[in-house]
């Protein structure tokens, strides 16, 4: 078992020893919002697959094409059967993650979204963070052991040359199912040291490492938890602007990646 | 969009349009502890698979075996890989589910379980709940349609019949994946009407709606959540006397499924 204070490094290094010596060929983006999707898709020309592997009847959605050296895989949870919406949230991430590595094989992983950003840990509206750790924020389990289970600090696969040449921000993400804060887990959200806060996130890594498949991690915030103004409300009237700077971040992550080898980065 | 009182309804209808008119021949059990999944095991003498479809390093185990005309197939998501522990809650559940129901096509799931329960609600040690409807109280997303989204009332299969017979309780069961109940949790377990309150009940019924796989759930209380010993210490104290009663009851489902088609349950 991992220290607390310093999140489980045996799967990473199990991905590392997995790491093959050639140039990252296939990448496959996660991406909870169509809102999110859309500025990359269209940047990349992708397509959606009509024959994906994906069951009869699910909505996730698999769009892909060519850049460069790399086949772009994005897969999108789609528009809930019921409910009309996103399927934001960490079920919808780790079904889509799942079977979306089952079915890519993929060298890596990039979950892109948005996220709330803390301003006392120096995070600002429209800033693109490169996350180095994930934790859960919502999985209160007072049973030891259990409580580290719930909790399911990870470390993210480690670029540091990413993260130098792109100059970006960098800070550990605190992931729940609600898009509010409640006191319990503004709690927990300090336990876990987070910069910025999503739906997603440690699930994908969850599933990624169950896998053994790299993962990081960008994140744009497009609202101030600990501001004046009601998350919903930010969010909404950034999510527009945020998506598009996620997009040119996630460009150049990819114009980076292509032709290197994962321990390159 | 279905009614937020009333749940979804279109997934019932469709699982009731793909009901075959032949006996239900194959069934998937999934349990998320070891303790409560073993007395099962042990009933059926069920053996494990050690030849599953599941991928390659994950923890799942997969146990089947023939009773009756019935082929029994229990799926347990294991060890948690970093920790040890039993892989409780939302995600891990989702995917087993998922990958489970991808590999065995079962005619039916139940979904078995220990659960907190509500006196307020008319629950008590030791009872076992054939919950009507599930819903989750961990996913506030305080944005129109959104909201519902992440609430996530279903209905689950209806099985009059089997209710009838077995003088089961019945009652609505709320999923979160905290083993405590926050004062926000609280409020969204009173919303949701919920007599039982479990980490995986929604989670698995969200997946099986997904795949049009008729599915119950079987939720036997371990500590009351609105007593006055804490859920934790209740939980384990009573875990494995309630675990036997789970697997008696279990049993009696499975003797009353046998030679029925899923109408007539």
């Amino acid at each position: 078992m991992a220290p607390h204070g310093e999140g489980s490094d045996a799967s990473v290094e199990a991905m590392v020893a997995q790491v093959e010596k050639h140039p990252i060929s296939s990448i496959l983006i996660i991406i909870a919002m169509q809102t999110e999707a859309l500025p990359v898709v269209n940047k990349f020309q992708l397509i959606e697959n009509p024959h994906s592997s994906f069951p009869k009847g699910v909505p996730w959605i698999h769009y892909h094409g060519a850049y460069k050296d790399i086949i772009i895989n994005l897969v999108w949870p789609g528009k809930d059967l019921t409910f009309g919406v996103d399927s934001v949230g960490t079920i919808s991430a780790s079904l889509v993650t799942y079977a979306s590595i089952q079915a890519l094989q993929p060298d890596l992983i990039i979950n892109a979204g948005t996220a709330g950003g803390f301003k006392e840990k120096g995070a600002a509206i429209g800033d693109v963070c490169l996350v180095s750790h994930v934790a859960f924020h919502d999985r209160r389990i007072p049973i030891p052991v259990f409580d580290l289970y719930g909790v399911g600090l990870r470390q993210t696969y480690s670029t540091p040359n990413l993260l130098k040449a792109l100059n970006l921000k960098t800070g550990k993400l605190s992931t729940g199912d609600s898009l509010d804060m409640s006191p319990h887990d503004e709690a927990s959200i300090a336990a876990n040291d987070a910069t910025v806060k999503d739906m997603e996130g440690a699930a994908v890594a969850y599933v990624a490492e169950l896998l053994k498949v790299p993962a990081i991690f960008v994140k744009a915030v497009t609202d101030i938890v600990d501001g004046e103004k009601p998350t919903a409300e930010e969010f909404l009237q950034n999510l527009a602007a945020v998506t598009a700077t996620l997009e040119e971040v996630v460009t150049q992550v990819i114009d980076f990646i292509s032709g290197k080898c994962l321990p390159e980065l």
